[in-house]
């Protein structure tokens, strides 16, 4: 077996608001780093917990407590360490797992003519901060589901076990889709053809304007779905392993021997929609 | 083989002062961690380190590397991975190494009639914190002295290792002597006598005043030597794992069955010196 290993740290007013609530900050905590380790394939084992509180504050940490070991419990792993001390609200979190030698998924495996996939829906969980940042407002229900994808991010861990000598190269979306598919063009030197339509949005989503489903879609961060890719061939096989992990997959694309990342739409023509800003560089020329 | 991990958060103000240099930031956030590996006998392999910066500070983080990696490297292990966000200032670094299955040293293993040993010398560091805390004022070359011990401990790797199955039980000096010896004697559920003419000190602490003494050598902090038992037909075995490592041992006490610790002089007799504060409730009555 081998080693992999995942450490985040997370700090108020920066990765969490100070009106999160603690449950959902101790799940969220273990399960951005659990999310790492699915992207790999990777089994998780264990845990230590490194935490500065500014005040010893009885609430927030079994709150916080509740959150974090309700997640540990099911996915079966054990706290074995850890530091408390006083200083600036900061977690750090790092976890450990195994993977068979030299059968972890990396993002350096993608080649030309893959299929691309990701797991899940995108974009909720961006449209819940959009609403925390002012930019937008949503009925109650709907905020409501949305801060639930956000606080309640579920890592795809039998998804990515499943995907052991399935998919040839796999991330976690934790950046956005389009930061996170160019970490896997970047290692594997290709480029991709994103077709716009296919990518998996809730109702929800499919229901704000263009330009915020653009957002969401392709740069929505917090998503912890997995991303990955697989020889056409193993389309079956993608889809088994999907239903192995009981984990809904979509093909979204493909993997292209020419660099950059083209956008498609339903008719295979270039999307007309607006990139989200900062993408601007991405697109083929 | 088995894993041992070791996490610890350094926080500004609370572990380290903002006029450290950056180098001895980075040997020391690695060295503690290192040195709890030390306790158990076991082998570091790697390690991450989350870092939160408030802002970017190449000359900071230049220094920082250097002293880093110059530990890392004379142990021979490498960063894995890690995180690097904006914050108050804090620094996690989580090391992963391994010991024999079965093997590794524990706090719970002392028994009555065991050896009590501590390599090094003990309290140096602490003067450089009382020098830092304007309780105290050195002549420069004694300071700098002190502020080499607090600034740039070494992690007793070799001995820990040295020590599988000839120690009873180990732990590492970072709260002070007696209070680490506390942990080893309530998991073991024995007590021990301690010999104050016996504690290696440096003639730096030697030419201290009886009070300050009893601070820097029985409440210290920051020491980072190893405090270990070892059965006393063991103690051939003890100054020959030593010797193997390189590093100088030397036999404090003893353990007893009877609970609580004794500090007594060169004839026996129980110590007239006075305890630090918050340490009255440790002597047996």
């Amino acid at each position: 077996m081998q080693w992999a290993v995942s450490s985040d740290m997370l700090v108020e007013g920066r990765h969490f608001l100070s009106t999160v609530p603690p449950a959902a900050l101790g799940h969220k905590a273990l399960a951005v780093n659990l999310s790492d380790l699915a992207a790999c394939g990777a089994t998780p084992v264990s845990f230590t917990l490194a935490l500065a509180l500014p005040r010893v504050d009885e609430e927030f940490l079994e709150g916080l407590s509740q959150g974090l070991f309700a997640l540990a419990d099911a996915v079966g792993i054990e706290l074995v360490g850890g530091d408390t001390t006083a200083g600036p609200l900061n977690l750090c979190i790092t976890v450990m797992g195994e993977v068979p030698a030299g059968r972890a998924l990396l993002r350096s495996g993608a080649r030309p003519g893959d299929e691309l996939w990701v797991s899940g829906q995108l974009g909720d969980a961006r449209l819940a901060l959009e609403v925390f940042r002012g930019r937008l407002s949503l009925p109650e229900a709907d905020f409501a589901q949305a801060r639930r994808a956000m606080e309640w991010p579920q890592p795809r861990l039998a998804l990515g076990q499943a995907l052991r000598g399935v998919a040839s190269s796999a991330i976690d979306l934790s950046d956005g889709l389009l930061g996170d598919l160019g970490h896997i063009l970047r290692r594997s030197q290709v480029g991709a053809t994103l077709e716009w339509a296919e990518l998996p949005r809730s109702a929800l989503v499919a229901r704000q304007s263009p330009s915020v489903q653009a957002d969401c879609l392709l740069a929505g961060g917090d998503d912890y779905e997995l991303l990955f890719t697989a020889p056409a061939t193993g389309h079956a096989q993608v889809l088994a392993a999907a239903q192995a992990a009981q984990t809904a997959v979509r093909r979204i694309g493909c993997i292209t021997a020419q660099p950059g990342c083209r956008i498609v739409d339903a008719n295979g023509a270039p999307w007309q929609g607006a990139l989200p800003r900062a993408f601007d560089h991405f697109l083929a020329e």
